[in-house]
């Protein structure tokens, strides 16, 4: 990025802000991609970010997390609010693309600029995949969204670094997963502001709520709220109205008792450190870490010739600077 | 690690070779924690790696992973091969440990040394799993185990990056899973050399081979090799025969194809990388990036005092070495 870019940036900030579309899209896009200049599209938005509320949705697969969003967005919109969604999609690790990118979804919204959803590609090795999420967050909420959806599909730990960038915390169930659903819903069960059980028109519902309420008698959270457990039925809007409201609640409740301001710190606490390292691997990469040279060590160590271990004390002693140096 | 540490360490990996379960306990616990001289240890250990077959199992959680790798063990004991198995477990991003970590596992092999199990927690941001769960395989192969199984639970990045460092990847389906899956599935599809239907005693097992075989129809990999579709059923041990017999096929196929020398050169690119942002980002945080100073940024950050973006160029230029620098 040189100087003479910097007012074509403040024109495109001023068009984002404005309202528009393809701005913000371009935005978003450079930001996905690491772009050559995002990083100072970042600075110039970020004043105006900060204002967005930013709810993260996570949940089993198939619990219907798309469909809920959808149904939110819709509830959002009728109170005039815009939204902006970031949906993370698997990837594959050979073709590199988002597998559900090309999906048909918000049919329900085309047309209303008031929506906007933005499919996110799960980055391989290099990328910092919640670092990204929560930059695409920052345009969406600069671009003067009121309400920024995230939603991941899976739970690694990744959907839990992503999730854990949101203010308020939806985790989705659904009645008859199978055992290993409970194993893994415990990684999950934590980060819970809300408990939504969807598809609650299927048997089991019940017995999925007296679990979680069950889970609750045992530990009470730190900062004493306790987790409302809502029930929707997405596809037919049921129950969407109710957990507006429970957001509202505890959004109310984040600012009362100024939790809010607490576990945003504690966000940036996590994102800066992994920003700091994308972009120290960034630099590396770029430099001393060629692609050529990569295959070249890769290829000693398979012959055992090399061992990778001094390998990277080599390089890293090299590149980093020690304290007090220079 | 100061040079005298040097002979512990000697004799600490003579132990490991000599088959001292617990040296490799220690060891292992050492690469897990990164604890001080784990990286001398892994170096004195690395010119002994590269013997075991490093067999990695993924899948949709419910499909019966831990049960089939249990299975698969014994299977392999019959054989007079020894078995390291590394079992990834969900980490709660608050309590930090493995959620699964007590669970009671493997209790028919219980006993028997040569069937070595560990349980690995998913880490936090700081933390690189697959690099991590790479240098444990690497201490189970130089400790001499023929066979390292190395289970994933979920579907995420993680589980995906987890699942390429190894020389065979198997993917576990099961029938009657929603239809997310079907999306999820599709992360993990490309990735697979053998699949596994377990629980294939369970309705629609036919149909869960049927649409492999249609989606195998429409491409063929790079290499030829057409991915075989067994069935077991392992709670039973049904299948898993049949299933030991294909991954030899396919070990002989890399080996008569050289692509399994390929391949381990591919995944020490990927590895080499991995490993190199953890030093560097270990170095840093150590040293720069302290916890107090994070937090004071973070409150900055979010008080709109300070820019992020900006912040984290100035760390970065004051860390990383300039090309040609000093």
């Amino acid at each position: 990025m040189n100087a003479s870019a910097t007012p074509s940036i403040a024109a495109w900030v001023e068009q984002i802000r404005a309202g528009n579309i393809r701005a913000l899209s371009r935005a978003i896009t450079a930001v996905e991609n690491r772009t050559p200049g995002y990083s100072e599209l970042l600075k110039a938005l970020f004043p105006y970010s900060g204002r967005a509320r930013v709810v993260g949705l996570t949940g089993a697969p198939g619990a219907g997390k798309s469909t809920l969003v959808d149904a939110l967005a819709a509830q959002y919109r009728k109170r005039e609010k815009t939204v902006g969604i970031v949906a993370i999609d698997p990837t594959s690790p050979y073709t590199g693309g988002a597998i559900l990118g090309d999906r048909i979804r918000m049919s329900s919204h085309s047309g209303d600029a008031g929506t906007f959803i933005r499919s996110m590609a799960t980055r391989g090795a290099l990328g910092g995949l919640s670092s990204t999420t929560a930059d695409v967050a920052t345009v969406m909420d600069a671009a003067g969204r009121d309400l920024v959806l995230i939603e991941t599909v899976g739970v690694g730990q990744d959907e839990v670094d992503i999730v854990r960038l949101a203010d308020i915390t939806l985790v989705i169930l659904v009645p008859g997963m199978g055992d290993d659903v409970q194993s893994i819903k415990a990684g999950i069960m934590e980060i819970a502001d809300i408990f939504v059980i969807n598809k609650a028109d299927r048997e089991g519902a019940e017995r999925v709520e007296r679990e979680i309420k069950a889970m609750q008698s045992l530990a009470m959270r730190h900062d004493n709220w306790i987790p409302p457990v809502l029930k929707t039925v997405a596809a037919t809007g049921a129950g969407v109205p109710e957990l507006a409201a429970a957001i509202d609640e505890y959004e109310n409740f984040l600012v009362t008792s100024e939790l809010g301001r607490q576990r945003r710190i504690a966000n940036w606490r996590n994102r800066l450190r992994e920003m700091l390292r994308d972009e120290v691997l960034r630099r590396i990469v770029e430099g001393a870490f060629t692609e050529e040279l990569v295959s070249q060590y890769a290829e000693q160590i398979t012959g055992n010739e090399r061992d990778p271990y001094s390998l990277i004390d080599e390089i890293v002693n090299r590149l980093v600077r020690q304290e007090g140096e220079c």
